[in-house]
């Protein structure tokens, strides 16, 4: 009961973007799995490109950042957090420009890292 | 020269949730109104639904804070930031709901806000 403010932002469709850091990932198997650090916003369309995620001891990597691109993050209302189907493997093998929060992605680059999440799904 | 970093920043097109603060606000003549607080996104879809923007001494309006929607703000790369063609007269009748910064809004109250400043340009 003295959590209804705080269930109602968690279930609200909405999120405000100095808000978002700590929202939780889970895995395809439910499990939490890290929490986005940032969301990466198109300036001109207003669309969410790719999140800076934090994933804490994933199976057998370690604290680490990553770039993920939105389409492998997936809302659900009932987790009140993003799941995706991306693996240990994926992570792993990822190009050197996702790992750390430091930089902003060129097109070319985001489209080099959407191909390889979505050609990677059975590393 | 000094400013090289910051001036890549400015006119990358990708923004980061945590940098959006302060981000400019032009009128339709190109003077500088105000600046975004935060934008608000929908969990789901990744889509900005509206800015919570602060006006400071925007013609005859003192400093307020007011809720406007995404389709009023046009990024524009030269500025480095939003322009809108929204007047004193569209604040000032602006629903009380969208003054202020507490509050998400719910889908009913988007859908007046989005009317509000669609249909009462000439105001």
């Amino acid at each position: 009961m003295a959590e209804t403010g705080t269930s109602s932002a968690a279930s609200h469709p909405l999120i405000e973007s100095d808000h978002i850091e700590g929202t939780p990932v889970f895995d395809a198997n439910g499990k939490r799995i890290g929490t986005i650090k940032r969301l990466v916003i198109e300036k001109i369309s207003g669309h969410v490109a790719y999140a800076v995620t934090s994933f804490g001891g994933f199976l057998g990597v370690g604290s680490e950042t990553h770039t993920i691109p939105w389409e492998q993050l997936h809302y659900d209302t009932k987790l009140h957090g993003y799941h995706t189907t991306i693996t240990e493997g994926q992570l792993r093998q990822a190009p050197e420009f996702s790992r750390g929060d430091e930089a902003l992605l060129s097109g070319h680059q985001r489209q080099q890292l959407s191909d390889h999440y979505m050609y990677m799904a059975d590393l």
